[in-house]
C-alpha cells in the first residue's frame, strides 16, 4: 500500500504543477510550432524577442518563411509603435513595433483571425500598468500576493527568480502592447529615490527594455523634506528645484530610458503644493522642468478632494479646470474613470473633454478593490467599454472619452492611459484565473480604444482555455462543440458578469456603500463618531424614510453641472436620466415610479436579486464546462464562484435590510427572503466574510 | 429631545416585557370572560382550580351557570380522568376528570368546536414528560435555557420565583392532559435519592398533585454503590433488595403519590444489571417489587446497544424480546419510536407489538435534538402521527403501534406514553415560539392518539395566536381574513415542516448523519480513528464508489427480519418499499433508478433541494403574516427561519459536496449550486454554524 500511495503523491504533485503552469503562461500558452525561417535584415535584442517567438510557436506550413521589415522612413500609415501583416510578412517603423506586430500574428492564428491584409496602430503613445506596490513588497488593494518588484528593504539583492519573472511580466505586457509600468505605489515611500533602490530599478529596467516598456516611478511631493535633504518641499524655491533637477539627473544617468514621474500630490494625506500655497500646476511643472531635458514626463493625479461640505463628486472639476493651460507640455493629467473612486459603476469624470489645452490620460483600475477582490469573477471590459464611450460632448457630438484623450479631438501634446495592476506574487499572477481577462482587456483596450468586449473574451479565452489551434482548425466537430459548449456560454457569463457584480453591490446609481476597511463586503451603516463624512456611506446613499440618493440636480449639489450640455440635462431630469445613474444624480421617495411601474424600493429589491441569480446563474454555466478544461482551473473557478454567490447573497441581504430599516416596505414576495441578520453581518463587518 | 427619548425607551420596554408574557402564557392567553356562576357540590383543591379558570376565562351570557358534576360511580362511559361536556355541565368520574373538562370546555369555545356532547377518555393511562435535566441546572439536549428545576446543589432552597414556575408549568401540562413529569435526567445522578433533593422533589409534587400530576425520577441503577451505602448493585443481591426497599419507603413517606422510576441501564455507558450478569428482566423486576406495595412502576428504556458487529438497529429487539413475559406487571419498556434515535425519519421500531406479554410504551422526543434544536420550525406532530399510525401487524391488520401500545390489543397492565421535554427557563418556556406546539401536540396525541396533526396544530394555532374569540364571532370578515391569511397558511407550513427537515437533513432513508457533537449540523464524513463505528455517520450511510444506504434485508444485516409479514416483505423488496426508507433498509447503485424515473443520486439531490426551497417557502408565509400577530413573536420567528433556511442550505452543500465524492456524477443542472466548500463546513464542525 506505502509504495501506491507514494506513486499516487508524485502523481498529484506532477499535475498541480503541470496546472499552475498553465495558469502562470497566461494567455501564452504553448503551441504546437511548425519549422519556420523568420528572416529580419536587421538584428537587435527586440528583434531576436520577436524572432524566437515566432520560432516557437507560429503554427504554419514547415519551411516557409516569415520576413520582418523595419523601416522607419517608411510606412507613413503607421505610428512608431504599429505593424502591418500581410502575407507572412511583419511590417514596422520600428522594433518594437514589429515585434507588436510578431505577437499579432501568433495571436490572430490561434483566435482564427485574418492573418493579412492588418494595418493597426496604438490608440496611445504611452500604455501603462501602475503597480501599487510597496518598497516592503506589500501590495495596496492586491489581492494576488505580494509584489513582484520588491520584497522589503534587506532583499534588495537581484535574484536570478526575479529576473525569470520580470522577463515573463515584459513578455505578457508586450504581447498585449503596455510599453509602461509604474512600479511602485502612488501613496509612495520617498526612499525609492535612493541610490540602492534605484539599482534595483536599474536591474528592472534593463529586463524590460527590449520588450519595449518603459519604467516610471512614484514620487512623493515632499521627498527632499522625507529625506531630510531640504528643509521644504516649496516647488517655487530654488534649492528644491534645483534638488529635483540633480535628482532626475542621478535616475537617467542610471536609467536613461527612465519614463517619468507619477504624482498623488494634495491628496488623502499625501503632501503637495498647496502644503506651501501652490497650486497643482506649480507643482506640477516645477517636476515637469527637471524632467523636460530627458524627455521623461509627469502624470498628475487628479482625485482630490477635502474634508468640506462641497459635494466630493465635484472637486477635482473644481480644482482642475482653472488650470487649464497652465500645464507644461510634458505634464499629463491622470483621471479616474468616474469622479469619485472606481465604484462598481460611476458616470464619467467631468473633467473629460473639459481641459481642453491639457493633456488627460485616464486612469482605470484593473485591480478589484471595489469589485470583489479576487474571489469575484467580474470582467472589467464592458465598465471600461461603457466610459471610454461616453460621450461628453464637449467638442460637439462624439466626444467620447475615448476621443478626448486619445488626440482625435485635442492637440495633446502627449496621449497616454494607466491601469492600477492586479498582479502579484502568486503562481497565476492575478489571484483568479478571470482576472488575468482584465489585465488583458486593458492592454488590449489601451492599444485600441474602440475595441468591443465581446471581442476581447473571444480573444482571452481562445488563447487561455483552448490550446490546439490545429486540432479545432482540422476537426470541425471538435471546434463546434467548444465553441457551442465552452466558449459561448463562458463569454456570455464574461459579458454579463460586471453587470451582476453592480447588480448585487451598487444597483441603480448607488456607490460607495461597502464595508469601510476592506472594501470587499456590504457597509451601508457604517459612519462612526469623528469619521470624515465623506468617508461613510450614508454621505454617499443619504437613506432616510424620505427616499435614497444623492441629489447632486441643479436643485442639489449642482454637480450636473460640470457636464456639458446635452448631458448636462440628461441627467438632471428624471425623465431621461438612465436607470444606471438614478441614484447617483437624485434623491428620490422610496415609493417613487419608475418607468418599468415598480416602486424604487421594488426596483431596488429586484437589482440585488437579479445580481445573485445572475451569479448563481454563471455556477450553472460553469459546473457545465468542466469536460472542456483542466480540473486545477475549473475547481478553483468552481470554489470562487461559491464564495462569489454567498458574497453576493450577503450584498443583498445586508443592503435590503439596513435600507428597509428607512423604506418601512415589504421585499417584494417573489423574491426569496433574507438568510442573514443585518445585527450579525454587522457584528462581522471587520472580518473578511466569505473569501 | 432628551425628554422624547424616554418616552420611547419607556414605551418599548412595555411593550417587550407585554410580548414576553404572551410567549409565556403559551396556550393559554387571556380570555374577555362573562361573570358566570360556577357551580360543584364537592369541594377540592383540583376542583377550585376548574372554578376559577372558568370563571376567569369562560366566554359566554353574563350571569349563566356551569355546572360541575363529579360522580365517582356513574359515567360508566368515563375512564377515570375522562370528562363529558353537555349543556354547560362538565361531567366526570373524578375530580382530575372534571379539571380536564374545564379546560376542554375553554379550548372548544376558542377553537369554535362543539362544546356540547362531548365524550373524552384518554388513550393512555400515564402521559409523561421526561425531563433531561440535570441536578446542576443544566439540560441535556435542551435548547430554552435550564431546568426549571434544579440550580444547582447550592440551589435546593425552594423560592417563590420556584413555586411560581412550577404552578405555571403544572397548569399548562394539565390544560393537555399530562399528567406525570420525571424532573431528572435519565443519565441520572444518584444524588437525587438523597434526602435534600427529595425534599425539592417534595416541593415540587406538592405544586403538581392538584393538577393531577404525579412525579416520577430516574435512577441510577448503581445508586446504592454510587452513593458508597454497598458494594454491589446486584439486583439478586439481598442487601441491594433491602437498601432499594428502603429507599422506595422512604420515598413515599415523603412524596405519598410518587409515581415512580424511569431507567436508562446498561446503555451508553449506564450501569444496569448486566454488570452483575442479570438480565434487564431481573434488573427491572427488583425495582417494580420494591414500588409494588405503593402501586408505584417501572419505566425500563429499551435503547440499548453495544459496540459490536452486529447492526445497532437490531439489538433493542434482540435483547428484549427472549424476555417478553418475564417482566412483573409495574413494569413498562420505554420504547423510542424508531430503532436507532429520533432521527428526522425512522421506520418505527419492531419492538412495538412484539412484546405481546409486556407492557410497551413509546418514547418520543419532544426536544429537536436532532431537528435543528429551538432555531429550526419543526412541527413534529406528524413525526409521531406517522409513528402511531404505522401497522406493525404484529396481531393482523390494523395492529397499529397506537392500538399495540394503548391496550387496545394487548393486555397490559398499565399503559403509558413518554415525551421528552423542551422546556426550559426561556420566558417563552420552549426557545422557539412553534416549539411550544410540540409541546402542545405532545399533550393532545397522550390524550387521544388518533388525532390528526391538522387538528392540533388548527387548535394550538387559534389559542396561541388569536386572543379574541368574540370578535371573531362577531365579525365574521375579521374571521375570514384571520383564517385566510393567517391560519390556513401558518397551519400548513406546520404541517409540512418535518418533511421539509428530512429533505434538507436526511432524506430516502437517511440517518444519523449529523455533526458529532451539537447534533446540529451536517456531519456525514465524521468518523475519527478509535471512535466506535456504531456512533460514527459512515457507519449509517455506507456511502461508496458503488453507492449508498445501510443493507438491512433479509441479504444484508437481516434486520427487516425483526418486522411482521407482511412489513418485513415490503420493506425487503425494493419495488414496496417507500422511497422515505429506501437507504435505510437497501444499500443501491448511484445510478439505481428511482420509479419517477430519476437516478438515486439525482433525486438525492433533488430532495435537499427541496427542503431548501421549503423553507424559503416558510419565510415568505411568515414575512406575510406580520399584520396579524404581536411584532415580537414576529420577529423572533422572522430571525430563526431565516437562520433555519441558511441552515438548510449548509446541510444541502454539504451532503450533496460529502456525497458527490462517491458519486461522481453532477447535481442536476435545474437546482442551485452549492454557495459553500466542504473543506470549510469540515474545518467548522465543531463550531455551531448559522445558531
Amino acid at each position: 500500500m506505502k509504495k501506491l500511495n507514494l506513486i499516487i503523491i508524485v502523481v498529484v504533485l506532477a499535475a498541480s504543477s503541470v496546472q499552475a503552469q498553465i495558469s502562470h503562461e497566461l494567455w501564452l500558452g504553448e503551441q504546437t510550432p511548425a519549422a519556420v525561417n523568420v528572416v529580419s535584415v536587421k538584428s537587435s535584442p527586440t528583434l531576436e524577442i520577436a524572432k524566437k517567438e515566432l520560432q516557437d510557436r507560429f503554427v504554419g506550413t514547415p519551411g516557409s518563411t516569415i520576413r520582418i521589415l523595419v523601416d522607419k522612413k517608411g510606412n507613413n500609415d503607421l505610428k512608431t509603435d504599429g505593424y502591418k501583416l500581410d502575407n507572412n510578412t511583419i511590417k514596422a517603423k520600428s522594433d518594437i513595433g514589429a515585434l507588436y506586430g510578431a505577437y499579432a500574428l501568433l495571436r490572430r492564428q490561434q483566435t482564427g483571425e485574418p492573418v493579412s491584409g492588418v494595418v493597426s496602430n496604438p490608440s496611445y503613445e504611452r500604455r501603462i500598468l501602475d503597480h501599487w506596490d510597496n518598497l516592503d513588497g506589500s501590495v495596496e488593494r492586491g489581492y494576488a500576493g505580494n509584489s513582484i518588484f520588491w520584497h522589503g528593504k534587506d532583499s534588495l539583492a537581484v535574484l536570478p527568480s526575479d529576473r525569470k519573472l520580470w522577463h515573463e511580466y515584459a513578455r505578457a505586457n508586450c504581447s498585449i502592447g503596455i510599453n509602461g509600468s509604474v512600479i511602485n505605489n502612488v501613496n509612495a515611500s520617498p526612499l525609492v529615490l535612493t541610490d540602492a533602490y534605484l539599482q534595483r530599478v536599474k536591474a528592472i529596467a534593463d529586463i524590460l527594455r527590449p520588450y519595449g516598456i518603459k519604467i516610471y516611478l512614484s514620487v512623493n511631493f515632499a521627498s527632499p523634506v522625507a529625506l531630510k535633504e531640504l528643509s521644504t518641499a516649496d516647488p517655487l524655491d530654488g534649492k528644491v528645484i534645483s534638488w529635483w533637477s540633480q535628482k532626475v539627473k542621478e535616475i537617467y544617468s542610471i536609467i536613461p530610458d527612465f519614463g517619468g514621474f507619477l504624482v498623488k500630490a494634495s491628496s488623502e494625506g499625501q503632501p503637495g503644493p498647496q502644503n506651501y500655497g501652490r497650486s497643482h500646476a506649480e507643482g506640477a511643472n516645477m517636476l515637469a522642468d527637471a524632467l523636460k531635458p530627458y524627455d521623461g514626463i509627469v502624470m498628475w493625479r487628479a482625485f482630490v478632494y477635502t474634508a468640506n461640505d462641497e459635494d466630493r463628486a465635484k472637486q477635482a472639476y473644481a480644482e482642475f479646470t482653472p488650470l487649464d493651460g497652465k500645464f507644461r507640455d510634458n505634464v499629463i493629467i491622470q483621471v479616474k474613470n468616474g469622479p469619485i473612486d472606481f465604484q462598481p459603476r460611476e458616470p464619467f469624470s467631468p473633467l473629460f473633454g473639459a481641459m481642453k489645452k491639457t493633456s488627460v490620460m485616464v486612469e482605470f483600475q484593473i485591480t478589484q478593490e471595489y469589485l470583489g477582490h479576487s474571489t469575484h469573477l467580474v470582467f472589467l471590459s464592458p465598465m471600461w467599454e461603457e466610459c471610454l464611450k461616453s460621450d461628453t460632448y464637449q467638442n460637439g457630438k462624439g466626444s467620447t472619452v475615448a476621443k478626448c484623450t486619445d488626440g482625435s479631438i485635442y492637440d495633446q501634446a502627449h496621449t497616454a492611459i494607466a491601469g492600477v495592476s492586479n498582479i502579484g506574487l502568486d503562481s497565476n499572477w492575478c489571484g483568479h484565473p478571470f482576472a488575468q481577462a482584465n489585465w488583458y482587456a486593458f492592454g488590449r483596450l489601451a492599444w485600441n480604444n474602440e475595441l468591443a468586449s465581446e471581442q476581447i473574451a473571444d480573444e482571452w479565452l481562445k488563447l487561455s482555455f483552448h490550446k490546439d489551434a490545429a486540432k479545432m482548425k482540422n476537426n470541425l466537430d471538435y471546434a463546434a462543440n467548444w465553441s457551442r459548449h465552452f466558449l459561448q456560454p463562458v463569454k456570455q457569463m464574461m459579458l454579463d458578469s460586471r453587470e451582476a457584480a453592480v447588480n448585487y453591490m451598487m444597483p441603480l446609481g448607488l456607490h460607495h456603500i461597502m464595508s469601510a476597511n476592506g472594501h470587499y463586503g456590504p457597509g451601508p451603516w457604517w459612519a462612526p463618531k469623528g469619521v470624515r463624512s465623506d468617508w461613510t456611506p450614508p454621505y454617499y446613499h443619504q437613506a432616510d424614510k424620505n427616499g435614497i440618493g444623492f441629489d447632486r440636480t441643479i436643485q442639489g449639489s449642482g454637480a450636473v453641472r460640470q457636464y456639458h450640455e446635452p448631458v448636462l440635462s440628461k441627467f438632471n431630469n428624471l425623465a431621461t436620466c438612465p436607470d444606471k445613474y438614478l441614484l447617483w444624480f437624485h434623491h428620490l421617495p422610496w415609493n417613487y415610479k419608475m418607468k418599468d411601474g415598480h416602486t424604487l424600493w421594488d426596483a431596488l429589491c429586484y437589482h440585488y436579486d437579479k445580481g445573485v441569480k445572475q451569479v448563481r446563474s454563471f455556477q450553472k454555466i460553469w459546473d457545465r464546462v468542466a469536460p472542456f478544461i483542466d480540473s486545477s482551473r475549473f475547481l478553483e473557478v468552481q470554489m470562487k464562484l461559491r464564495y462569489q454567490c454567498a458574497n453576493a447573497i450577503l450584498w443583498k441581504d445586508a443592503c435590503l435590510l439596513y435600507f428597509q430599516q428607512f423604506s418601512r416596505m415589504a421585499i417584494p414576495y417573489d423574491i426569496e427572503r433574507p438568510v442573514h441578520m443585518l445585527k450579525d453581518i454587522r457584528a462581522d463587518e471587520f472580518k473578511v466574510r466569505i473569501k
